[in-house]
């Protein structure tokens, strides 16, 4: 494709309106990237890439010569696995600092929220009573270890916050680094999750969602758990075996979750969690990547493929994240 | 006093009865050091130093010997200002690292808890309600100033914290220390706590209470914020004008706050605050001292004033903190 012709790129999602979210992003960013939607593209044999989350199963059929499949967000789980996704095409995250700093500090919420019981506070507010909690209610930070499943671009901002609010972090990790890094230690090898799991207090779910990790927060790893640890699951819904955090939660094994995500998103309005007192549930909301930054990196994706490049920001497709 | 003689201390408190909270943990701590309830002394003359909290106008006044007055945590206020506290006396404070982990962590949670509007995601957990925010509804944290008043053993351990989610933070001191620290900038001099305001999105007040800081959080503080800017409130309740706070959120000039301290506590049950959606009132527990802690610092500290010694963690009466 000759410098300066338009690199055209198409909106690809069964969930979300794309366009409504990104297009005026898109625009502002680059005139030479053009994208639009599936009804509007009259020659799809020019289509080399597409803008997506949660493809529908042939979403990709209509377009033979795409070579570029971006994602608007860090997850590509729904992407990578879609049947209709051309064999050689690259397919790009967003890695965006901000985003990191976002889960961060989400991440850092959470774990205040299970360590100090703050919907003790909040429910004794409703009520107008002033009620003091004991400081042997609540263990000492230095000895409440924080658990890390995933310590890619998220897990590792994640524990940059939580040491430095002086809880020992613990993550699970397939090879483990030389040495101790930043106060952090490291579980590695064919049990690692596990490992972590039985030395966190609060265990923290970032990992992307594999073949290898779907259904690993199951019964085993809860009772692998101290008794009375909490879960903070910000990874992806199907992470979670749903019936045995309930289970765990009832034996008294858990004493309470934080969950962002669910196996279907919205969680439907009559779903149990809404109403359980011991998990505190968010929209899919630990951290957005800036429309900004999501129009700027694929831009920069869309134009190193035309241009024979790898782009920075592509994933491992056969690893799946 | 010959070494070995025991050393006598008095409870003395208007608030809380000391003994329940921590006569066990000085007892198991040391054998020489013995604490009683005024009531129980038979020698005032004989009694060197006291375990002290809120104590009443007259409460030293039956101690003609005593050396050292220990406060049972970081706050000293109530103590250099008691009338009857002898005037060679030594005051000391706590000085807990686990306490400063704690704090950190109470702020940073409190920082999230304005930036990303937690209680939205609460409230619509209650009603079963899916709703998302759009990432354009906050500010990226770097470009969200949050400001410290009081950069002391408190606000360095904030600050901490803070800068690892990514917040540009700025402190008011009274000497600019040399060079920029661990990513906090630094306002001096003598407007450094209005100059620190006016950078401030959300503004952390952890300052002691001293003459020159009663009322600081007033009507010209909140005027110089940015609009729609939060405030988070750990010092001690006299430090805010109450009536301030409350037309600086009348008039949107603040969009919220989170209280921890107030000039009456326990906050009255018919107090407005409490039933106040843009308010967070939690009862003076940002953060605690280990009463183990407490029992090691304050034992160490009886020791050395009937060796002669200074403690390591007197404060400076004059400055009154
Ligand atoms: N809730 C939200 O709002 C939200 C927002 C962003 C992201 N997320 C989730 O967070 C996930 C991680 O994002 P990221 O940016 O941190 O991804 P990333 O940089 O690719 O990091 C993923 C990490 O997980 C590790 N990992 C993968 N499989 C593993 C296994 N079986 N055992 C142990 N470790 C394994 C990887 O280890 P190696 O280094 O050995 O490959 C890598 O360090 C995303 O996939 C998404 O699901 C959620
Ligand atoms: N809510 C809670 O649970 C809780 C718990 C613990 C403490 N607190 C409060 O937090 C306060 C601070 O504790 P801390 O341990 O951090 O005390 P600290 O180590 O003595 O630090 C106090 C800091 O405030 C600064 N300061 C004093 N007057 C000032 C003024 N007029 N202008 C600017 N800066 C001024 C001091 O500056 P210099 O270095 O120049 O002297 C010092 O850096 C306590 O006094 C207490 O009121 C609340």
């Amino acid at each position: 494709m000759a410098d300066g012709r338009p690199v055209e790129g198409v909106y690809l999602s069964g969930a979300l309106d794309l366009e409504a979210l990104f297009g005026r992003y898109f625009a502002a960013h680059s005139d030479r990237v053009r994208l639009r939607r599936p009804e509007e593209i009259e020659r799809p044999e020019e289509v080399c890439f597409a803008l997506t989350w949660l493809p529908t199963a042939d979403a990709f059929r209509p377009y033979p010569n795409l070579k570029l499949a971006a994602s608007i967000a860090a997850g590509v789980d729904s992407i990578v696995h879609c049947p209709s996704l051309p064999a050689d095409a690259i397919v790009t995250r967003v890695r965006d600092e901000n985003q990191g700093d976002l889960m961060a500090g989400f991440a850092a919420w959470q774990v205040v929220w299970h360590h100090r019981n703050m919907r003790f506070h909040i429910n004794h507010q409703m009520r107008g009573e002033w009620a003091r909690r004991n400081v042997d209610d609540y263990i000492p930070p230095r000895d409440c270890t924080v658990g890390l499943l995933g310590y890619g671009f998220m897990g590792k901002a994640i524990a940059r916050v939580v040491t430095a609010m002086g809880f020992p972090v613990v993550a699970a990790v397939r090879t483990a680094p030389p040495e101790q890094a930043n106060g952090v230690t490291f579980e590695a090898g064919e049990d690692a999750i596990l490992k972590t799991a039985a030395r966190s207090r609060i265990l923290i779910n970032v990992l992307p969602l594999t073949h290898a990790t779907r259904g690993i927060l199951n019964a085993l790893l809860f009772s692998a758990m101290p008794k009375g640890a909490a879960l903070v699951q910000l990874g992806r819904g199907e992470h979670l075996v749903d019936e045995d955090l309930n289970r765990a939660l009832d034996s008294g094994q858990l004493a309470g979750a934080s969950l962002d995500v669910f196996s279907r998103e919205p969680l439907p309005p009559d779903h149990p969690w809404w109403r359980d007192p011991r998990i505190l549930v968010t929209p899919h909301q630990a951290s957005d990547c800036s429309p900004v930054l999501v129009a700027a990196q694929v831009c920069r994706a869309a134009l190193d493929v035309v241009a024979g490049r790898r782009p920075e920001t592509a994933v491992h497709r056969a690893n799946g994240y």
